[in-house]
């Protein structure tokens, strides 16, 4: 951040009387610009015993398999979000079973929340942001190709419960991967 | 929001190419300037069978009743918001039991999550933010005083779990109060 929102003047990093961490301030208008985590939120549609994964279309990690997902946008909410990106992503109708993971990735300012939900018919397609759309069943995941630790993550407990009959909101941290 | 936090010139809102919505766009650097809801978190402190909670000593809600909740900053976990908040609101040292309730406020871009905790101590007291601070059994809970409806709607779910001996995750929205 290099300039104001509001008035347009030159920020400076400074931490602001009663706060405890650094801010980009404007010593012009005193807008405080706060800047926190962002929501990505995704589904896990079932289409009968298989699941829907879309291969990425775009960056980053192009070419690998990820559920729908996507940032969260004002004025929804985070089930609406869900459904939203599962259309953009794949053309797909779902409808929103219950909450199913949520976890934080701190160190790229993160938290991502899906949900299990179900296909309301075999319909889908590819996108812009696809540039395949299938239906595995748990044999065929591609466990190697999958774009997000988040994603594999939660498809790992998905199918866990799925396999206990009984189904839980997971919920954790994706930390860093160790350096080489 | 009125000028490029990047570059200084003038934004104007426009729909992105491939986008869908209205964004804040600079039309000399070419920066989008995504808007998203944010996270706030908080926790139900359990102190024996009873629970803490904190009147506000800011705005708004300015001497209503609260749980422990605040804004979740950069680079941290939701868990780890959720202690912060509870000790800089409360002075009081939290574990984390498990995730309770995630409830979007989409009419102010906000979602809100709470964790069930249990006070390492019952050591807690005021600060800049919270007026009083004191534990609460269920009978004694200020109903009519409760600062946010997220709040009051995690109260009640909660008491509601724990007297049928199992706790689970809640989720759902809070839409705006009807106009008189």
């Amino acid at each position: 951040m290099n300039f104001c929102s509001n008035c347009g003047a030159r920020v400076v990093a400074r931490i602001p009387d009663g706060d405890h961490r650094e801010r980009w301030v404007c010593p012009s208008c005193g807008t405080i610009h706060y800047q926190n985590p962002r929501l990505v939120v995704g589904a896990i549609p079932e289409g009968e015993d298989r699941i829907l994964l879309c291969k990425r279309g775009i960056e980053p990690r192009y070419g690998k398999w990820t559920l729908p997902a996507g940032f969260m946008e004002n004025g929804e909410t985070v089930a609406q979000a869900a459904q939203r990106e599962t259309h953009e992503e794949a053309l797909a109708h779902i409808e929103i079973i219950d909450m199913f993971s949520v976890f934080s990735v701190p160190h790229v300012d993160q938290v991502h929340v899906f949900y299990r939900a179900r296909l309301g018919a075999p319909e889908f397609g590819t996108t812009p942001e696809s540039i395949e759309v299938a239906l595995f069943a748990e044999h065929e995941i591609p466990w190697d190709e999958i774009a997000f630790r988040t994603v594999s993550t939660t498809l790992r407990h998905y199918f866990e419960d799925r396999a206990r009959g009984t189904y839980r909101v997971h919920w954790g941290a994706i930390t860093p991967p160790a350096p080489r």
